[in-house]
């Protein structure tokens, strides 16, 4: 790409494409797309949940949405808000960091149930950019979710 | 259009202009401008407020915002933050999906009194992207939140 | 700049360059790493904290984050969540409209401890964007936060 405009309009089309990569993961999540949600991952994607597991694959991360936590909780009233992500982009790697708050109903209002730091991993594929890796760590006080949205350069 | 790099460019400012339009939203409603709030819609535009009804054009818009329940609200001390959309574009019309959170003046801290699915009908008009309707429903478990964000294509 | 396109694919660019910077304050807050939050503002920039006070240049900005409230806060696990902003460019100078929100750990799930609205003005220096000021102020009916996030045009 010799074209200096073409290269700044590809490299605002990338974080636009990120953006939106993982703001679809909450719609699909809470709307039950288990399969959808899995797909946001590359084919070995690694999906690291705070408190739970880690999860390596779109089968394992679609059978993680599947299971009765998830299920539970969605069915009783949830939301998985993502917040603005802090996007480094390298070329066909990327890096965002991003705030995540699972809002769960209660008896009088939603309750802040999960609030997470999460460090993505990203890049690009033939099927556009997708998630090689989410750490997903909880805002509990513990170092390591703070480390996780450390500054990176 | 026949230049690729001006439609690719287009491309990105209609999706500013959308984000830009749908992010306008809270700081209207909760600093109290309520015709500029209904400005954000079609002179006939929707809005349909889960648990309290639908309002069709700006007027009953408006009204809606100018109304006791909002008042109180918003004098009680309350923020309608809006989380980053997932924008389908389609020419002159788009499709966004968000959450809405909005916070309430407690006696310690604030409250999340509302949790909500939005789905926003979006279309290109001669004062720019306006909103054509916006559905609102509230997170409580019920099936037609959950649809109402579910993938779309 | 006389391509017109060149001068779209700026501005995108702009409005791109301060959603990161705004983005990028919370994971500096809540990592722990308080020069590089006080770096994203100018040398001699503002920042007035709702309830706290005023405070002016990187040295008591940095300062105000070492302090005893901050570091309780994050190291009993927090998360400064900032909304997608309302961003107003006017060439060298912007203003931007958020809200914010600190959840903090409770001994169940996490409380928002502070929802504030928040003005920020904004300039292009030699290091790129950065904030000359940033008002907070909470959101508990009082006029005036009300007032920091109204339409300016």
């Amino acid at each position: 790409m010799t074209d200096p405009l073409a290269a700044r309009i590809a490299a605002l089309e990338d974080r636009e494409a990120i953006r939106d990569l993982i703001a679809r993961y909450g719609p699909l999540a809470d709307s039950g797309d288990c399969a959808g949600a899995a797909a946001l991952w590359t084919e070995d994607g690694i999906y690291e949940v705070g408190g739970f597991g880690s999860y390596q694959g779109r089968t394992a991360i679609r059978a993680l949405l599947e299971g009765e936590s998830h299920q539970q909780l969605i069915h009783g009233g949830a939301a998985h808000v993502l917040s603005p992500p802090v996007i480094d982009l390298d070329g066909d790697r990327a890096a965002a960091r991003t705030y995540s708050v699972v809002f769960r109903k209660a008896e009088d209002g939603w309750e802040a149930h999960r609030v997470s730091a999460n460090l993505w991993q990203l890049m690009r594929t033939a099927e556009g950019w997708k998630v090689a890796c989410r750490i997903n760590r909880l805002l509990d006080g513990s170092a390591d979710a703070r480390a996780l949205i450390a500054r990176m350069s």
